[in-house]
């Protein structure tokens, strides 16, 4: 965001250091875990059984985070898709890795750029140290060739480039909401590896062909470490449930789509027990942002978070975090931060794989968390829109410079000259105001997000060329 | 409400025998179950680790839940104190028992009310069996000596006989949330059977003394069956955690009071196992209403639903709803409609017990649901605020005639002339007006509204007199 400084070297150099301290632990097993990351689509904080939604049922899911750990102040790194993914798979903020436009936020299906060729992924971190990688699902890093998976370290790419509401012969609510859901009204590719094999995609199998994928890609890559990248097209709307999911939730739709999910994820699991690789694997679930509410049914719940998709209150950014790994990941449930930018360096530190070093990095290693040896290291995180800090955290309180809404047509975007501070852990809803009564506090994240600004600076963004 | 009519008969005559068919199935152990009731006060629907809360920990009573069901579509019958209390005693709607006054909504100290004589409670039925019957906690329902809980059925009595905000010194917000709480601010009493033994009582120790009194009721009375009914005093503002639990929870002063009342559930579970009595006791835990949102940060949260205490919106009336009973009770999570309605002829089916066959009981036998053995027999809940219907739930849809907020100073009465309808298995946040597109089950809940009220006879409330 500014000019390269005195400063931001000293935080270029502050993170370069924290990040390779400690030093990452190798792996005990004979070979390093294998790392499963299922990523959600527009999946809110409450969409889940284990978070208390009375209509949907999640029994797997909720099996995995019993088995497992689950984090509840858990963030995505924006609110919207294409910055989120490219978050995830860098460990760096949007905002660094040419994902922060002034205008578009996401890619579409005539966006020339894609996820910058210099930014290192998960993908082409473990590749390195012999991993098979996978990615099926969900894209959005840029379709075009020299932006495919496979130029970011997959060895193997199958699903929907881009979002499964591109492409639409009508966009609008009424065709997103059709009923019944017409797949041909979104002549969206489906890919495997560089080809189209298929266009319209037909989206009521889409959920079971990943998982079919994903199955396969396992069992064939169980003698090797693998790196399997699930991220699902569902439940962004419109929304799709196969044959045999119609009908079985009272949830409606949505529930169908989260039922067929939650079998997906129990197919993961029982390949990997049935590959005899559960303990060797870390299980990943989250979702890119918070529930499309303006979707009305047809979108999900953030729970008792406020707003959703789109904006920077909790609602918009915080959602469900598992983790599991048994005999590694010490089952609990963890109220401490984190955030899917900590997965890389998490997963460097579990691999022994070397996260990279040249560049500021975002995330932090939970590894110490995920073993019950320490409290989260990350005690801070900023909520970005756009190119934008709309509000940062530090320990419980957030403090929000600008807002919006998705509950009005305009976003309504409020300036707040006289920042509001919430106390996230008694408050989660994001209700009561303490700026008056902390001005040390206000302080105090001035002073965080200066020096953050510090560190940044804001590559061209990739979603603008067009 | 109406007089009584041929129709009135007709549902007189329906709720007595849909009451006694089927017919309650003898329990086969050599002694019918104990039953334990643990009541929270002001608990949300949000408000445990296991409906989703972030930071709140409840690792027993999510235990509980897991060891028995979770009933997500659970309705406390007021969304306020007294009524709610009797109502769970009795199985009848407020307005059906003489509490659901035009003016008042609980009693106060000056109330000279109380639940009338001629009403049989729980305990009265289960004391006709033989039961040891106790009530730890708060009653609520007339403090005089003929309405205390000895006149209804209950041998002992330990507690404080009404809300822990009252006999207020000064009443006001800076009084009920002023740190650290002063417990002299609150000039209640603490009764043992009819004596006042301490006043005021001593807050910080009330719940741990409800827990001991509780452990001390099951022990005594472990060979013969008995009726424990626990209504905690927390956590209703103001609010008081022992010293043992004070800043034990990153939720604030709610989160420990929380994680005492979690300790507490985890004693009475202790006790069962120690008592070899776990799997010949149903263990019930449910709340009295939403959350007191009105009590800022120390208030509760009603999760994904809308509003809290004092309204007739989900989050009023909604509540966690867990019955266990290990051999019994079919673990699972249950999206059926039940209600503390429902607990009169539940724990008659389960016990052998005779239910009241000469008056209308708004309650269903769910025992069918717990051995998983059947649907629930409850297919519509009425929404009464003092002796109004405001609303009216049937099946999936909730149909609002009258609305209220807690958000507004005036409680924001407004009047639906065109009912609101809600789909609330899809929409549990109550947010998407469906009336104009199906009309039709507009008015078929209407017909069933107008039934219902066919069948209810206004006693005149117990609550005024003052």
């Amino acid at each position: 965001m500014v000019q390269r400084s005195a400063l931001s070297v000293f935080f270029l150099l502050f993170f370069v250091l924290s990040c390779h301290s400690p030093k990452p632990e190798a792996a005990t097993n004979e070979r390093p875990p294998n790392v499963v990351v299922i990523f959600m689509d527009d999946m809110g904080y409450g969409d889940l059984s284990v978070m208390g939604h009375p209509t949907i049922h999640t029994p797997n899911i909720d099996r995995l985070a019993q088995e497992g750990q689950l984090w509840t102040s858990f963030y995505t790194a924006s609110s919207v898709c294409s910055p989120s993914r490219g978050a995830l798979l860098t460990g760096r903020y949007p905002i660094r890795i040419g994902l922060a436009g002034p205008r578009r936020r996401v890619f579409f299906p005539k966006s020339k750029g894609g996820l910058p060729q210099d930014e290192i992924t998960i993908a082409e971190m473990l590749k390195a140290e012999g991993y098979k990688t996978g990615i099926i699902g969900k894209w959005h890093l840029g379709h075009l060739p020299e932006h495919l998976p496979m130029t970011q370290g997959f060895d193997y790419y199958y699903g929907i480039p881009y979002s499964n509401d591109m492409d639409g012969v009508k966009w609008g609510i009424e065709t997103l909401l059709a009923e019944p859901a017409d797949t041909s009204m979104w002549q969206v590719p489906l890919m495997e590896n560089e080809q189209i094999i298929e266009r319209p995609a037909d989206q009521y199998t889409i959920t079971k062909r990943y998982t079919e994928k994903a199955v396969d890609f396992m069992t064939t890559h169980r003698e090797a470490p693998f790196f399997l990248y699930l991220p699902h097209s569902m439940v962004h709307t419109p929304l799709f449930a196969g044959p045999d999911f119609q009908g079985t939730n009272p949830r409606g739709r949505f529930g169908d789509v989260m039922r067929e999910i939650d079998w997906s994820v129990g197919q993961v699991m029982e390949t990997l027990d049935r590959l005899q690789l559960a303990e060797n694997t870390l299980v990943v679930f989250t979702s890119d942002n918070g529930p499309w509410l303006s979707m009305l049914e047809h979108g999900g719940s953030a729970g008792l978070l406020r707003d959703g998709k789109g904006t920077t209150w909790e609602g918009g950014m915080r959602v469900p975090g598992i983790f599991r790994m048994p005999g590694t990941v010490a089952p609990g449930r963890i109220t401490d931060m984190g955030s899917t930018l900590d997965l890389l360096p998490t997963v460097a530190a579990l691999t022994g794989a070397k996260p990279p070093a040249d560049r500021p990095l975002d995330g932090y290693d939970l590894s110490g968390v995920l073993r019950n040896q320490s409290a989260s290291p990350r005690n801070e995180f900023f909520y970005y829109r756009k190119a934008e800090l709309y509000a940062a955290r530090q320990g419980p309180y957030k403090m929000h410079y600008v807002t919006e809404t998705c509950y009005t047509p305009d976003n309504g975007k409020t300036e707040h000259p006289q920042p509001l501070l919430f106390q996230l852990e008694h408050d989660p809803s994001e209700k009561y105001d303490h700026a008056d009564r902390h001005p040390e506090i206000v302080s105090r994240i001035e002073n965080l997000v200066a020096a953050h600004k510090g560190t940044v600076e804001m590559v061209p963004p990739e979603m603008e060329k067009y």
